[in-house]
């Protein structure tokens, strides 16, 4: 039932506890819900409340916690046996009690007292008071920052992680022309929304898509801003929409950018639109193994420059595993000081968003890197959509 | 623009501020996104990275610190004008440099260098690392807890919030009725959770969805397990299906549950359901002003006990304005212990989900505390519902 193979989970933990011994740390928390689908399998929606791995550095397995109500959850998506849980009850949910005194009291259990725990001390789901409660109740442990220590493992995919991916390219693909098909004048913007949702989870024939988490679509004088979605006014002429949809399979998450307008473009936006396309193909040309992040954003800037286009923000970021609210990776982006240094099997959202006029423009890729360069996930044109009927 | 007019929102921030006042804090520093929008109308999928509102104690307004990129966002969806944001580059994304950093000193331009600072300290995006820079950048602020505060403000509706989850009871109604027709033996489940997921966003002719959280949804053996969604697997006779579905409108959400089975259900089944119903008339029936959270969990007990139905885990929670991870507003919870007395115009989620045998079984309702009793948002009969065809 998990989306892999026991070696390849084997792998992974190994790989962590690699990392853990290089730190020299004993134990690790971990709390952000794609490192734990990572190490196990995990796969619920249960992380509105407290819950991680505790990956021990000589234990072959990792330690499930969680809210007992969840372990049916675990038998279904893991390849760890409910022997390996330990759930609280929901007295736990509420102050004066706290997930952290349960976490606490397994590992003093499991003998780790007096141990360093490693913990992810900037993901979402690990609190402030999540940290202060396991430090007090632990008194003997030294805890760490370990945060992305998970993150920087997962950054090379394996060969069934690209599968994914390709399959989550194949669905973004399809939603993609699907909202783009129906945009038209007169036509609700949320329709266009419902539509696209459906796609992006029917899918495909052989395989669907899982939950999606938000997908941006912002239309008209909205397209200035990134990270708006839809509301219930209509299509006019005479206005664009941005799409940044991405389909997850697994939760492997393939995004993809493109712009349409309704009705005759003008002429500065398609002027714009060629630009973007090629600062965008001028990136990709740069993509090898053994070239840095930034090298790949200094390859748009040159073209941008040229158009006296002005973008302070990061062009791209690793992609992949991913649960709300990010399906980024939270480790290397394209912008410059980024010296992470490109090797076969990352996989990059590059994302060239123009936000800063009345009517923004976006176009975006997901590329994996080769052996001697890219591949892009996604097979449609890079133009600027038009629709007029 | 704004979801609320402006003495709407100028109420909540007076209401918060009261709070404040008596509990000696001179600045807060809100960063969870319901709370984000309850306070100010900002509406942006941008909470992947650090953000917040500070509200200060003498100040009408709030001030939003967040990503350059993201204050167009804020135009568009808040009444707070630019000039009250304040937006860091891309260098405070990656380590060393943190946006707390960045807030420590629009804290010192306010002439705040000095003062109590409430925090969300278990708030899910208010990390462990955003806490230590806060408190190391500001040597002389007393940081506080004032873990939802905002979200007590917010457990009581007012006439036009109440509005937008009629609105979202309505859509929730549609999608649940489309989903059940969906299923059918032989259709795959994912086909199913398309139209739903349509269902939800394009809501009614006259107004949509916003983006939906996660649904759940799971079939056959996976209904013993809360939190899961779909697979690409298809229908078959003698499996059944539980839907937990929540439109959002506004981002507003009214949540509800239903049991489908495909084939002539199990008499096991039928009399599990017919003992939910009654249980769940029964919590509800002891709705009112004036009585404890616990008293209405209490109700369901005493019919559960009669049918031999063991429940640990709480029956029901607060809903109302939500962003992933969650829906519920972390308040009151019907569950034993918690007093919290119910006073008209309070808003939960009361579900009942039977977990515990290979067959799950769900209902569920989201009521709103009257002067004398309670209303539902679904018009939905409250049977198990069978698909034969």
């Amino acid at each position: 039932m998990p989306a892999f193979s026991l070696d390849e989970y084997q792998t992974r933990i190994e790989l962590v506890q690699a990392r853990m011994r290089a730190s020299g740390i004993d134990v690790l928390w971990v709390t952000s819900p794609p490192n734990m689908n990572y190490l196990s399998g995990y796969d619920a929606w249960s992380f509105y409340v407290h819950q991680g791995l505790l990956v021990g550095l000589d234990e072959p397995r990792p330690i499930w916690i969680g809210r007992k109500i969840d372990i049916p959850c675990l038998r279904h998506t893991s390849f760890l046996k409910p022997e390996q849980a330990s759930g609280y009850g929901d007295e736990f949910l509420s102050p004066p009690a706290h997930a952290m005194d349960f976490v606490a009291s397994v590992v003093h259990s499991k003998g780790w007292a007096r141990s360093v725990i490693g913990v992810e001390i900037d993901a979402p789901y690990f609190t402030a008071l999540a940290y202060e409660r396991l430090r007090s109740s632990l008194p003997h442990c030294r805890l760490v920052d370990a945060d992305r220590l998970v993150n920087w493992v997962r950054i090379v995919k394996s060969p069934r992680e690209l599968e994914y991916l390709n399959q989550a390219g194949e669905i973004t693909d399809i939603a993609m022309k699907v909202g783009i098909e129906a945009i038209a004048p007169g036509v609700r913007h949320c329709d266009v929304a419902g539509v696209v949702y459906q796609a992006l989870i029917s899918g495909h024939p052989e395989f669907c898509g899982d939950a999606p988490d938000y997908q941006t679509m912002p239309k008209g004088r909205r397209t200035d801003a990134p990270h708006l979605t839809w509301t219930d006014e209509r299509y006019t002429i005479g206005e664009g929409c941005t799409l940044e949809l991405g389909a997850n399979r697994f939760r492997y998450h393939a995004p993809l950018s493109r712009t349409v307008y309704v009705g005759k473009a003008p002429k500065r936006l398609v002027a714009l639109s060629e630009f973007v396309r090629e600062g965008l193909e001028s990136a990709l040309s740069a993509v090898k193994p053994g070239v840095s992040c930034e090298s790949i954003e200094a390859a748009w800037r040159r073209v941008a420059a040229r158009a006296g286009i002005e973008k302070e923000s990061r062009i791209g970021y690793s992609v992949g595993l991913g649960y709300p609210p990010d399906w980024g990776e939270r480790t290397a982006s394209l912008m410059p000081g980024d010296q992470t240094v490109l090797s076969p099997d990352m996989v990059f959202h590059l994302i060239l968003g123009i936000w800063g006029n009345d009517q923004g423009y976006e176009l975006s890729e997901t590329f994996r890197v080769t052996q001697s360069g890219y591949s892009c996930f996604s097979k449609l044109p890079r133009t600027l959509f038009l629709r007029d009927r």
